[in-house]
């Protein structure tokens, strides 16, 4: 693996996922912790030219008032989950990644997300302006840091869905005429995909909000020639839906019903409390299974803040499902998994392989990584084990095709 | 689906399995129930010239003194898991069945399948003759019948295992003399395998019985040009082992400790009370999870026979693994399934989908079928995608390739 | 047991439950059925002279167009749970109930619970007239049926909460001057016990509907001379919290979370999918915790309709718990029932219990029938097994002192 | 709380119970942590006279190579349970603790613990002599200290059970007799418990070893004018067992079977691996079951060493139940506790309660504490509710009448 010196750029750069992404860099830059999680660490994948961990430097913008090296040391209290001697042995690393952190903008994010603003962060805030400055902040760390390429991804908090999608344009030139235009409210998340992009990074969305999900955004990304890919990272229980729905399927039981109950605490958990924000988060976790299981059975996501469980995810999914002569049977699950550290190696491989793809001249979407996400940007295949075949043959193709690209 | 006069012949023909089987055959015949948990009735295999289900024929050997028409209604009862109305409406076809019906052989059954069998049942029949008498029952049934071809399937109670399958002659012949020699005991699910095959019908080992698997019965299938495939089918918990397995390894999560307890309390789960039986059971059951998952975690298999609970099976099991930073996680599920309900339909989907490879031409062992069972014949792979990606492939090659074969 | 002529009125009795009442009471009365789920049938309290099975007869008002021997055979079918045998044993006598059953009233019903309603239920049936009607009904039951005593039960559909509770005067003579003012709307709960007491029943309000809990109601029971409980029966998922709950708290395990949801699909199910329904249940099921847990855990109750599973309840609960060194730890559990075969045994169970209350002279509230509720009517105490307690205690004073009452 | 000197001398004093107790008891001391999981601190308790946290001195026996610091020091690892500021700050106690450890003996202790000795440990020493050695032990301890009083506890590693229990004579001086006979071996715990008496202290039989349960070693308590009890702290599945089983059995529902699983991964689980010794922690964990449910299930119980686990243990148990009609139900739970953070606050407990016992002239066994121990001595009442009645009533009359005892 070569040095490349490529940036990753966090929005949400202080949140639970960014916190655990910047320690376990840290971590793997330094050979201090096992490669566990990380598909990128796998055969075949090893045999790909990914850049190196100690290759890669990290920046974000966030709208609280908290710090990497703060939230690392107090996620790494007993009721966390990092281990407290990683954490310090990466104090100076989090500290380098806290001088990188901008602040971020809270236009377009909604009520429950603005409330969590520091004060320093502009209120009132036209668009335009706050895409012009996240994109300043971004060109400049990559020139700080000299850095070849730089990959955006989106952690920060899920937001509203703005309900009107459907009505944006198809066209980039009339959203960035809309862009000036204060009465046509773009989403943050799509203003950071919209600066990320203008940066010449590559964006990845982490999250269920719209990023750069509506066409004309995907319009721009082709227009700068880059790469993005969303959305919603695929962590715990839908991943464990796009697994076991397709045994159900292949086996012809009928699912009837499928619940799916979550319960955790976390920061996550007190924005998602808020029903309109609520409301995008489960979609993503839901609509997948009505395009695995041909009967559509009935399907029912709940999504709950229960403070001691903190960053402790609990998913309990019951699933009713009838096979021969029409018996009825019952599967039930209890996924107990703790959502950053599940999500923070994700991270890592998206933006490993996305570096990989833009080396190899892949430009628009990636659908060669829908295994990462619970609806994936132009894919509609949701069986896990089909997206992974996705990347394993890209991988394998890449390798046949491409030695002297770089 | 052409009309074609093909056999089923059933090992253990009163059993739980098999009498799900012939009242499901004989509700699809009459277009009565919905074609619930048979894979043979998905797209694509609905494309291929599958015999129909009016045109399939069951006989068999039993040990007890039961009947399959008397099984049938037991297992109508409030505490069973057959529709009553169906069993009524199914009763002149299972007592044609039940004429169809001989006695077994308990030689080479091991001591607790022994007291199972009803006085009728020859005690010390050498095993040459118990073979010659099973393999004449057979032809019987198939010059009877008029049948184009029959398919043996093994559904009898689990054997201990004989423990020197490996000092086995590996050809043919050498078996063949062994036979006369009562110093020599093979299996009956061995005696059954070679019976059935003289008699010129493929063998399917549904159980983890020796059956055909030992290379001289392999031998004997090649030389007569038959089929047979086994072993174990994989209706439960070892079918969640091999979808959740593959999840794990290809998200580098590193499972640490995988404990599977079972607990029902049918007349199979009083055979495997006995310690010698079971010991053959929990090998099938634990064995595939160390193939897929590279780390090899500690594993634990419990079956225990609970009266209470008749037909249906409860599985705990509990997934202990690592993600980032060695941080540990618990997956749990429980498995309430009624295996009879699960098992007929994959018994009708290899009878159907062996007598398609027959006409096809194939001879030997059928990988392609490596899907239904938890210790396939001839087989590494144990993921159940990629051996279900296996029989789709070997579906819609056939289809391209063998138009003129029948 | 003596017979004694005492009737059962049954408010929804084409309702799961009463049907079930109905269905155990033909079977009891013919010495048909085992006596599990009976508290009554057990020692010490069969030393009581409680009514016989075959001395109580039922009768009531239902407001669908539906029968309580239609209902029966539709649980007697593979997805419900009655034993199909049993049910047309009871044949007779369940023709005769339904001959015995009257249009109830959907006053103060609710909407949700109006759509439910046959054409032939009056429409916008003025309250007093109602309740005159309703009173007239169980005074002709008593007569035509020359029973000693009748004692009416509540199992209808859980009615929206009318919020204003708190402000009905205290005093009988002030709700009776309502009744004449439309404009003062009670539930129908509540009109339903009004003229229960007045034709001189005992009042159970085995729903966490309104009923008799008002303090006029009470004072109406004192002026009759009559007894009432409530409210809504304890049957599952809310036993197993009055009885784990103080476990924690003797132990000393501080409880921080509660989590509980509740999934089935019967008609209760539908009614409570109307959110003001809902909002009754869920302040029932969940009240308690904080009543037996000092420190007053986060707690969550969900009930949801999921149509597939039908009369069978499921609940997953998960208790998130502190022990010494403040370490947490967790129980969970899943409590697979079928409602109505839990409640139809407290039905009978309080009937009983409260005819002989009646005969030992008791009036008012009947604290001692605590352990058959969530919401005992003036009991603070809500552990099971102190509220159980309080039934022995009862049971044998009455013994000692109270031999020739009747 | 008046300070009273009280030592606690604990068998298996640096296993992960007694480490626990003793951090938890530094912690208590100063002031440190909250009073969690202990009964003793809960009212009305706390208005007993017991003796205060800071005047409890440890000492105890251990057969390892380890120390109380370093197992502390190790349980506060990422993969433990103990807060690490917590162990450090009790470093001093901890250090003062490891001084007064004394080497135990293996003579009786079977093979399975024989292999945990260190070198140090005597190897084949003679019963009597082990006994005298341990006795002077405890008197130097209580000397050395100053102690007022001393409460032994056995909290070592289950032993095999002898079998021959039922054998032993039942007065003192016979069993004193065949001290000195090298053909009658009696279990390390009988030893300890016999030299804790004889040097005047209380003996607490935390574990289901044999210890004092003999009928001899109760006259032995009673000639000395000392007290016991046990056996076997119950901590976790067994106590849920026996808050539950009395639930079933006062609504009349028909426990069929019930279902334990148990795994865990600690030292306690390596010794239980070796089937005799888990057969004694077996029988403690299920005999209660038919005590509690008159039908008498059909149960089992089983103990997996699952080395991931660590000290967590995980049970499920599976409850199969019969209602009203016979209608089958299901109860499964999941219990997720760490025993030694459940078991040290008893041990705590246990020792002020036997204080206070002495303190009030009790004798013998104290059949108040049963709530305490899976299989209390003298005490047929196995439903927690009523054995913690049990210890409220003592609590309370010893208020009353006990006011100038000391």
């Amino acid at each position: 693996m070569a040095k490349r010196n490529i940036g990753i750029w966090l929005f949400g750069a202080a949140g639970s996922v960014a916190t655990t992404t910047a320690v376990a860099l840290g971590s793997l830059a330094a050979g201090r912790s096992p490669r566990m999680g990380l598909t990128s660490e796998l055969e075949p994948f090893t045999r790909l030219d990914l850049p190196a961990w100690d290759a890669i430097t990290v920046g974000g913008h966030e709208i609280r008032e908290v710090t990497v090296s703060g939230e690392a040391r107090r996620l790494a209290q007993p009721e966390g989950f990092l281990p407290a001697e990683l954490v310090e042995a990466c104090g100076e690393q989090l500290a380098a990644i806290d001088r990188r952190v901008r602040p971020g903008t809270i236009t377009g994010a909604g009520a429950t997300i603005a409330r969590l603003a520091a004060p320093s962060i502009p209120k009132d805030e036209p668009q335009a302006e706050a895409c012009r400055r996240i994109q300043a902040d971004i060109e400049r760390f990559a020139d700080d840091e000299r850095l070849k390429h730089v990959v955006a991804v989106n952690v920060a908090s899920t937001e509203p869905s703005i309900g009107s999608e459907r009505l944006l344009p198809a066209d980039w030139p009339s959203i960035e005429r809309r862009l000036e235009d204060p009465t046509c409210q773009l989403p943050a998340s799509t203003l950071y995909a919209i600066a990320a992009l203008r940066a010449g990074a590559d964006f990845i969305n982490f999250t269920p909000s719209l990023g750069s999900q509506p066409p004309a955004i995907d319009d721009l990304v082709r227009r700068q020639g880059l790469r993005h890919m969303g959305c919603d990272g695929k962590t715990g229980e839908t991943l464990m839906k796009s697994v076991l729905a397709p045994m159900f399927a292949r086996r012809n039981l009928e699912v009837m019903s499928w619940v799916g109950h979550n319960i955790f605490g976390n920061l996550d958990g007190r924005v998602l409390d808020d029903p309109t924000n609520k409301a995008t988060k489960v979609h993503s976790k839901d609509h997948l299974l009505s395009q695995m299981l041909p009967n559509r059975p009935q399907t029912h996501v709940s999504i709950e803040l229960i403070e001691s469980l903190g960053e402790w995810k609990t998913a309990w999914d019951h699933i009713h499902f009838r096979g021969l002569l029409g018996v009825p049977m019952t599967l039930q699950f209890t996924w107990q998994g703790c959502d950053s550290i599940l999500a923070a190696p994700l991270v890592l491989d998206l933006v490993r392989f996305t570096d990989l793809a833009r080396r190899r001249g892949h430009v628009g979407q990636m659908p060669f990584l829908a295994s990462f996400f619970k609806s994936p940007y132009g894919v509609d295949e949701q069986a896990f084990d089909r997206q992974f075949t996705m990347l394993e043959r890209w991988a394998s193709k890449g390798q046949q095709t491409m030695s002297s690209e770089e």
